[in-house]
């Protein structure tokens, strides 16, 4: 049966106005949440007012909405998310202080690096990306990382769904890619140079659980133009290290808390 | 016509089942989130399995339900959180460098402290609060900061709530309290010492907006033993302004991206 042609029940359409703001606008009116939703905007209406009665959704003056402070309190409960936030978090800051660089920790969602954590470089190149957005996974180093170490046939999927250009010097051709990723997984690193922002250089390290499975990726952000990056590897690795084994401490201890969401696959 | 009466929408019943995951507890199972929502085991069940299909919640192998990263996400794009948190993030990581101990961002939501950021003091006193986890007013630093800023009717009413003890310190009496944020309105910054969890104390100082209204409050949390709470109290208090000049500053440039939630009331 198809699945679309099955009418949406009522869940399904609050999930849909929610999932109309996981994008990267932050502010939508009524037209724009229905026709993402794709809901009737008179559905749309009295759903959209429900929620933001709950405090799920925050009506703005000017009349759109945008994500109230409750869902962000319900959101931030996410055990996949957060226990590894609080594991990593020591592991960040100490790269911070060593580096003064952009640190970042990320997860594989969706097709997409999920940027679950991140410092921010006081006295490096200014990174736009907050948490909780999305980016791809060819164009960045922690992206590289991820990709490298999930299953082949995943690898040759998103490689094959094409590999779109983001700035000069992102990596487009699929040969390329794979040579790269093949490195990555040699090396224990990734590395990207103006690949996904002019002027902006990564250096990605994998994170793994107790089995030894890549679950997350930690990287530094820097200049290009100022980043020795290899001069960056020596605390980067370090640290993903020494998170690696917190991680399966934590997970010898409570495997039960570690996430069973598929990171991978369609 | 009483509220309770009513019966609840599906999208009441949606945002009950999300609640019910908004206190302490991760994981729950299906009759727990049933009796919490207050939804018969058949409509419950129908529901989380439809949250669960559409990542909101994620099953866990034991049958237990948590809180999805799709939610997570989601819920990362709250402006009125993640906004103020991209502002104070590089004065955090300023504070953390000068003191290594506990940096807290709160801001006050349904008559309790809600934490918004933090930054992990490694060489100080543990603290197990979760950014997104609540705490009371009267016993925290960035609490009793939030609350002597606040309109004085709303004071009286969290006062007149009762002042619950939580540690041997905690001020319970209306009258000590009252003095306590009258001197916290003089100073400029509260102080707690044992008073949440014995053996940590902190210092909290406000954020204002460019009305001079306090939206937030900023805290370093350090070990009752080894603070000296006074020796915190310049970069903190320094942080804080700079916070404040900062948000001033995004507020004059963007008002409208300001919360208009209502913080304080019923």
């Amino acid at each position: 049966m198809a699945e679309r042609a099955r009418p949406m029940s009522v869940a399904g359409k609050v999930m849909a106005i929610l999932n109309a703001f996981a994008q990267d606008d932050v502010r939508l009116n009524l037209s724009e949440i229905c026709r993402r939703a794709g809901l009737p905007l008179a559905t749309g209406h009295r759903l959209v007012g429900e929620l933001a009665a709950g405090g799920f959704l925050e009506r703005v003056p000017d009349g759109t909405y945008r994500i109230g402070t409750r869902l962000w309190r319900i959101g931030s409960q996410a055990p996949a998310v957060t226990g590894l936030r609080e594991l990593a978090l020591p592991h960040m800051e100490d790269l911070y202080e060593a580096t003064h660089d952009n640190v970042q920790l990320a997860v594989l969602r969706e097709d997409r690096v999920l940027v679950v954590e991140r410092l921010r470089g006081t006295r490096s190149v200014p990174v736009v990306t907050q948490v909780g957005a999305t980016l791809p996974l060819h164009t960045t180093g922690v992206g590289k990382v991820l990709l490298a170490f999930a299953p082949p046939e995943y690898r040759e999927r998103v490689i094959a769904a094409g590999l779109a250009r983001h700035a000069a010097r992102t990596i487009t051709d699929a040969d390329e890619m794979r040579r790269c990723l093949e490195q990555v997984r040699r090396s224990g690193y990734a590395l990207t140079r103006d690949e996904m922002t002019l002027g902006a250089s990564s250096v990605g390290a994998p994170v793994r659980d107790g089995t030894g499975e890549v679950v997350a990726a930690l990287s530094l952000v820097a200049r290009t133009r100022s980043a020795d990056l290899r001069r960056l590897l020596p605390p980067l690795t370090t640290a993903a290290r020494a998170l690696s084994r917190d991680v399966e401490r934590h997970w010898r201890a409570r495997p039960e808390t570690f996430s069973t969401e598929r990171k991978t696959g369609a």
